[in-house]
Order: structure tokens, then C-alpha cells, then sequence
């Protein structure tokens, strides 16, 4: 067996062990009985250390090098040569995180995430705040032992947007947030308001997940290797390219997160499930990082799915789903609802202009907890204090407030940012994409998603973690990632939504 | 940490990959998408080569020893003894098997199992013939690698039943076949022929599903620890004792699957639930021998669920969930339909009485293989002569035949006899259990299932997998495994059915 064949052996043990750890996840937000958190807990705690223990062995740091000799004058971009990058990546990440300390980081966070759900039921933070202490403490210990060059919290950011360090995203909310401020002004100040009320009626679950899943597979979310099932929180998830999973959240009394989460998962999904399939089993598969990911679900939910063309084809389908309801409402109307611009306290809620204020509020606060400058115990006011400041509203109680988000709660620190990157690098994509299918609101008027989801396979699905994501968006559009394409897509929708011109 | 607590940890790692696996098995036969079977086959292959490799790594030989030593004068059925002697079991049967070897078994019947479904639907076991070729040399293989003492055959039935061997199988058989040919002939000849017609309509699906969710949780299955989904083939597994799940198959036009189903897949569950909590993530979770777990599937199926006193209280719920169906039918016949004789073609389909006939047929047949005499080309024939011979039916072709049971595709080999260990434990257990509630009859009329459960859960379930099955048997009755009781009883219950007596 040749070293690199050996080292694939040995990987895929790897990302076997991993892919299992993600069903474990998912079956507990879905289908686990709930006393079974306990001894979950534990499972997913061994199924993590052991990922940990075989990938960061001296094992694999052997074979790595041996493997990297044999392939020695391979192209740098190579199946091969990109695996063996990821691959030492990630053993770079983990070589000095011992696994007790991986295993009592997933044990607590599993505890927590109970602890969390009662705390925010009951908007008692002090009932929280033991365990984000003891998460954000072992965070700093695991971000001591991966190192960084500039800031611990590089440290964290790296596992979910591999390359990209605070200062990056720092400059990148530099030069978002007075745009955004001044956009939310303007909006503000414009007397219009769009009126929402055809979201905000009584339709049928049963009917609204039919409708979910006819629109998942318009897009083209294949089930043969998929599916979607309920959940508190919605996620995508996926243990192969032939099994990627989407679950959603429905509310009776409310239409759109169950439209715009579908879209947002389903997002997701046709990344996962165009990931070459020869990936399986290998750290190449999947997303570049967590940012670009959430570009491919911003992608689906507001570019293509907050579009006039898209709901002109979809709003007498959806019309026909719930002919009560929508009886009388125009698709320019539904348009404009589906657009409203609101500052508002929950960031799932959130319209696509505020939403970043939510991510940099959220950056903030993280930044300033990894460097001590702030107390866990203050969390709740300084939340506070900046949601009134960036979004002009008043926090009525942590519930609503610092604990909405699960993240913290799971031990995923340093992963916000991803969001906002997200959106930025989907405006960077479809501007480049324009050149290719100018055509692209015609397509989507007529339901032809084929050329637009082959665009996207071809230059990001197809190339899955080859690259860092930076590099991607650099080989796809030419230039790193960028905020001017969002900010201009902002103002020019939105512009003519408010006839903020006038 | 003592060498006892490194033993645990250890043996921790190895349950928790065990219980992960079960858990990738559930999800394939619950809700796993339809191409998603490849990818996991690796990955269920991974986590059982895993397990293996720590179980079976000299580590464990060696913690094995100084945690006895350490432990030396413990009382002999203490907790920790019997951990250690369970494992060192574990190790032992696993220790000189290659890895290799059990990950190629694996692989086989992952791939065995596809080509089986396709020759059941098309009858076709000429398509089966060259897999089950396959796992045989391979089971051939493990066993000789296992080791054993008298047959070959004991090293495959060992897995499930340990400490049983080939030859204490064929004595109890020797004894069942005589009494229950002679009392298929009786029935045959009674000229009673009981009416089962009132199962056969059609029942609404969901209404079948709330009334076996209602049957299960009468019977204490605890749904905050387990849930019920569909399944093609009825199981039950579990990954603690604080998550047990059932799956049950249901038909539109047959209601005895679901009934029966369901009290005997929530017989295994209560089982596992009530296995002591602390011994989650060890080798003494779960039952003492898959017999012992059919003894208590079949207690509650049969023993409770096809009784009198059971349906005197349930019918008349039954029939306010199918008003219609059911109109006109009194308990008595109900009670008749559920216990009609008819030598027939398929195992789980059969009564109590045939049933153990198919399970000989079965060993029989798993003996001649192993022993050589009987090649795999031949099992068809060998089979269908064998039905004609014990039950009287001519098989019409090998889907309804040999290609019927699941087992063999899944490697699962040495296992039938099993399910007539568990009949006949039942019968002992159910007249041991008459010294302490002599009373049961009114017990189960009044729905009163705590103290019935209770006795179990005292002198079974709280021993979990400390005992062989042997020693179990003899410390709840104080005698070893015994045909008699179960034969007495069906004779009884059979002769008033079909008026033998007079």
C-alpha cells in the first residue's frame, strides 16, 4: 500500500468518526427520547476524543510527511496535494489540544445545551452563566494549546472559517457598519412602511411542510439522498454527500420561517450533496468553511428567494396551497412582506439589512470575553447596551435577549462572523455569476434552477474543502472576499423598496 | 485511577462505539434516505473495527489481570466481579480474530444484505447463493478462530448465548419435537377450526399506530426513555437504558402484526429499560442472552398478550378504536382469532405452537452447513422437505422459503435457537412467578401491570447481562433451562382452544 493510500486509510477513519458524531447530533434535535441526553452526551464525548486521539497521533503526522514525499511535484491543486493540506491542517488544529481536554469540552457543552434550554425557557441567565463560564474558560485553554500569530481568538475562528483572523473580520464590519447605519436611517426615515400581515395568519403545518419540501426540490434538493424533519433549531447536517439532511421549524401563526428556513437549509444541502462523492470519507468533503457555506444558504434564501422573479413563479403555487390566506394579495404585495425591514431582537428574525448588526453585536461581545474585558456575569447588560445603540431596541429579558442563540450553549465560539461573511461572499458570487447568466431573473421566473445550481456546482460545490475560503472566492470572482457587492445589492434593493431615491 | 477504573474507561470507549453502531443501524432501517446505504456500510464498518481493536488490544488482556488481582476476594456475583468476567468473555471470543477478518464479515454482509433483498422479492437464490456461500466460510473462519470446545457451531451460538452449546440445543429439541407434532396432529384432528376472520379487514394505519402506542405504555414502556417508529422488519435496540426504541411493522389489512408486534418488541424494550442505569457504557448493560431477551418478548406477546384476562380488558378499548370493524365480536371470539393453529410457510407469522418447528428446521440446517454436509446449493431442497416433513406445507418458491429470514443475509448465524430458548424461559419464568402472584390472571384483567413488571424487573432485569443464561435461569427457579413448563402450557391453553379433552 502506498503511504498516500495508507494515510487515506487512516483519515477516513477520521471522518467516519466524525460523520457518526453528526448523526448522533442529529438524531438527539430530532428524535431522541428525552431522557436520553445523558448517556449521549458521554457517547458523542468518546466519539469525539477518538476522532482527536487517531487524527492528532504521531501516526498520522509520519504519514503525512511520508505521503507529502511521495507525491512530491504533484500539482498544488491536486485532489491529492489539497487533501494532504487539509489534512496537516487539521492536525495542526488539534496536534496540541490534549484529548481530556476535547472530551471535557464536548461533555460540558452537551450539559450546557440542557442547562440552556431551561435558561432561556425561563430567561434566567445566572442559571447559565456557570456553564458558558466553564465553556468560554476551556475555550481559552483550547485556544492556548492550537496557538495563533495575532489574537486567541483567531484560534477559535479558524476551526470555522479556516485563514481568516479578527482583524480581517474587523475590517470587514469597519467598513459594513456605517453603511448599514446610515441604510437603516434612511429607511427609517423614508414613511414607508411595508405591510407584513399576509405572513402573519393561521396556516396549516401539514400544508406547510407539503409546500417546504415542493420547494426544496424545485431548487433542486434531491431526497433520494436527503431529507426533512422538525426541529427547535433548524440545521443542516450531512454523514456523506449521499446523505445530507435539512430540518426546519414551523409556527402556525407565522409563514415565513418555515419558507425562508427551507430555502436557507436547502441551501446548504445542495452544497453538501455536490460534493464530488469521491470526497466520502475524506476531510475534502463539504464546504469550504462555515462562511462560504452560509453564502450557498444566503444564496437560496435572499438572492434567489427574497426576489420579485422567484415569487412571481411561486406565489400562485403557494397562493394554491393556501387559497384563504393569500386570496387578494398581489405577488408585489407578498413581495413586500416577504422585504420588510424591522430592527428587531431575535437575529433569526432578521431582515436582511439589520441582520449584520445582530453578527457584529455578537463579534463584539466575543472579543471582548476572550480578552478578559468582559465579566460572563455582564454579558446580559452589555447585550443590552448595544442592541439599543445599533438597533434602537430595548431588551425585555435575556430570554429574547443574550441567550436566544444556541451556539454558545454547544461551545461554537468564534463562529458568528461566519454569518456576515456569508452574506458578503454570496453578492461577490452573484455578481460574478452575472456574467455568465445574465439571464438569471428569467431563469428563476421560470423555475429553471438547473444552470443556476450547475454555476454553483462548478465553481464552489465541485471543489468542496480544496481550498482555504479566501482562495476559493479569489479563483472564482478574482479578488478576495469584498463587501461592495452586499452593500451595493442592499442599497439597491431596498432603495427601491423604501423609494429611498425619491 | 485504580486498574479497576482504567478497565472501565476502557471498556467504556468499546460500549459507546457499540451503542453508536446500534444507532447507525436504527437509522438505516427508520429513516436513512435511499442512496445513503454505501457511505454508511463504511462507516458502520469503521465503528465495529473500532470497537474490536480496543477491545481486543493486549491493553486490555492486561488491565483485565490487575484489575482481577486487584479486585481479588470480591464476592463473586458483586457488580465488579461480574464486569470483569463479562468482559474477559468479550475478549476472549474476540481476542484471536483478526481485524481484518471482522471487517471483511462486515463489509460481506453489508453487501450480502442488498443482493438478499433482491432475491427475496424475485425468489431467486441462485442470485443469494454465492454471498451466503461467503459468510459461511467466513463464519467458518471466526469460529475457528474463536475456538470451541465440542462443535463449531458453539463458537457462532456463543455470541448470542453464551455458555450454550449445539448439543443442549439439539437435547431440548429432542424432547419439544414429539409432544409438538403429536399436538399439531390433535388440533389438526379436532375438527375445531377457529374462526381468525375479525383480524382480517381493513384498519385504519394511524389508528393502529395511537392503539400500539396506547398497548405499550399500558404495559409500562416508558416513552420518555423510548420511541416507536416503522420499520420493514420489527426491532428493537437501544443505546442506554435511558433510550430503548421499538419499531413496528403495520398492515392495512391485518391487524395482528401490529398488536403482537408491538407487545413483543415493548417485551424487549422493558427489558433494556430496565437494565440499572449505572451500568450504561458498560458490558453488563442490556440482557443476559439474546434467549433471555425472547423470553421476555414472548412473556409479553404471549404469555400476557394473547391471553384472556389481557383481551377481556383491551378488546373493548381495541373496539372503540375500530367501532366498525369490530362491532358485533365478543372478547371470546376475539381471544379464538388471535389463537387459531395453522401450520404454515412463514416464521413470524407463525402461532404458538408451530413456531419452534420452524426454528428446528432452521438449526438443522445452520448444523449441516457448518458441519459441510449440507452444501449451499442444496438448501432450498433441504428446506422445503424439511417444511413438508414437520409442518405439513409445500413451499411454493424460496421468497416464501429459505430466503425468508433476514439472518443469514445479515451474518447473523447460530441465532434461531434463540428464539425457542426464549419460549421455553418464559414458561419457567411465568410458573415461578405464580408463587409470588398467584393472583395474576386478575392482575392483568384490571390492567394492573406494575406488579407483574415488578417481579421482572426484581429477578431478571435488574441483573442485567451479569449472569449466563443457564445461571440465571437457575437463580430465579432454582432448576436449569426446561422444555417442561412450556410444553405444558401450550397443551393446556391449546387443549381447551381446540376442546382436546373431550
Amino acid at each position: 500500500m502506498s503511504k498516500l493510500a495508507e494515510l487515506k486509510k487512516r483519515l477516513s477513519t477520521v471522518w467516519d468518526l466524525r460523520s457518526t458524531s453528526s448523526l448522533l447530533s442529529w438524531d438527539q434535535q430530532t428524535y431522541m427520547p428525552p431522557q436520553g441526553s445523558g448517556p449521549r452526551a458521554q457517547q458523542m464525548a468518546t466519539i469525539d476524543r477518538l476522532a482527536h486521539e487517531i487524527l492528532t497521533a504521531d501516526e498520522t503526522a509520519r504519514l503525512l510527511d511520508e505521503a507529502a514525499t511521495e507525491l512530491n511535484g504533484a500539482a498544488d491543486d491536486s485532489d491529492e496535494a489539497c487533501l494532504i493540506r487539509v489534512a496537516r491542517r487539521h492536525y495542526n488544529r488539534g496536534a496540541n489540544v490534549p484529548g481530556s481536554l476535547v472530551e471535557e469540552f464536548s461533555r460540558t457543552c452537551s450539559l450546557a445545551h440542557e442547562n440552556w434550554v431551561e435558561a432561556k425557557r425561563s430567561s434566567d441567565f445566572p442559571l447559565f452563566a456557570p456553564h458558558l463560564e466553564k465553556i468560554w474558560e476551556l475555550a481559552r485553554q483550547i485556544a492556548g494549546a492550537r496557538g495563533y500569530q495575532e489574537h486567541p481568538y483567531d484560534a477559535l475562528l479558524d476551526e470555522w472559517e479556516p485563514g481568516t483572523t479578527a482583524a480581517e473580520v474587523r475590517a470587514m464590519f469597519d467598513e459594513m457598519r456605517p453603511r448599514l447605519v446610515a441604510l437603516v436611517k434612511r429607511i427609517r426615515e423614508s414613511g414607508v412602511n411595508l405591510d407584513a400581515s399576509a405572513l402573519h395568519q393561521r396556516f396549516d403545518l401539514e400544508r406547510q411542510i407539503a409546500f417546504a419540501k415542493f420547494m426544496a426540490e424545485e431548487i433542486g434538493y434531491d431526497f433520494n439522498r436527503g431529507r426533512q424533519d422538525i426541529s427547535a433549531h433548524p440545521f443542516c447536517t450531512s454523514f456523506s454527500a449521499h446523505d445530507v439532511r435539512i430540518t426546519v421549524r414551523y409556527f402556525e401563526r407565522f409563514l415565513a420561517p418555515s419558507l425562508f428556513g427551507t430555502l436557507h437549509e436547502a441551501g446548504h444541502a445542495l452544497y453538501e450533496q455536490g460534493s464530488p462523492p469521491q470526497f466520502n470519507h475524506t476531510p475534502l468533503r463539504g464546504g469550504a468553511s462555515l462562511g462560504i457555506h452560509e453564502s450557498q444558504s444566503r444564496w437560496w434564501e435572499n438572492l434567489v428567494g427574497r426576489s420579485r422573479p422567484f415569487w412571481k413563479r411561486y406565489f400562485p403555487k403557494l397562493a394554491g396551497f393556501f387559497p384563504e390566506q393569500l386570496h387578494g394579495y398581489t405577488v408585489d404585495q407578498f413581495y413586500r412582506a416577504i422585504n420588510r425591514v424591522e430592527p428587531s431582537l431575535i437575529r433569526v428574525e432578521a431582515d436582511e439589512v439589520t441582520y449584520n448588526l445582530h453578527i457584529m453585536i455578537r463579534f463584539e461581545l466575543e472579543l471582548q470575553i476572550m480578552e478578559g474585558k468582559l465579566a460572563i456575569k455582564d454579558v446580559p447588560d452589555a447585550w443590552n447596551d448595544r442592541y439599543s445603540e445599533y438597533l434602537g431596541v430595548s431588551v425585555p429579558n435575556d430570554g429574547s435577549g443574550c441567550l436566544q442563540d444556541i451556539h454558545w450553549a454547544h461551545g461554537i465560539l468564534g463562529y458568528f462572523p461566519t454569518y456576515s461573511i456569508g452574506n458578503v461572499v454570496a453578492s461577490q458570487l452573484w455578481e460574478r455569476m452575472l456574467e455568465d447568466l445574465p439571464n438569471v431573473d428569467e431563469l428563476v421566473e421560470n423555475g429553471q434552477f438547473k444552470s443556476v445550481l450547475g454555476w454553483l456546482v462548478e465553481h464552489v460545490h465541485s471543489r468542496a474543502k480544496k481550498y482555504l475560503p479566501k482562495e476559493l472566492v479569489q479563483k472564482v470572482t478574482g479578488e478576495g472576499i469584498q463587501c461592495g457587492p452586499f452593500l451595493r445589492y442592499l442599497e439597491t434593493k431596498f432603495g427601491e423598496l423604501y423609494a429611498l431615491d425619491r
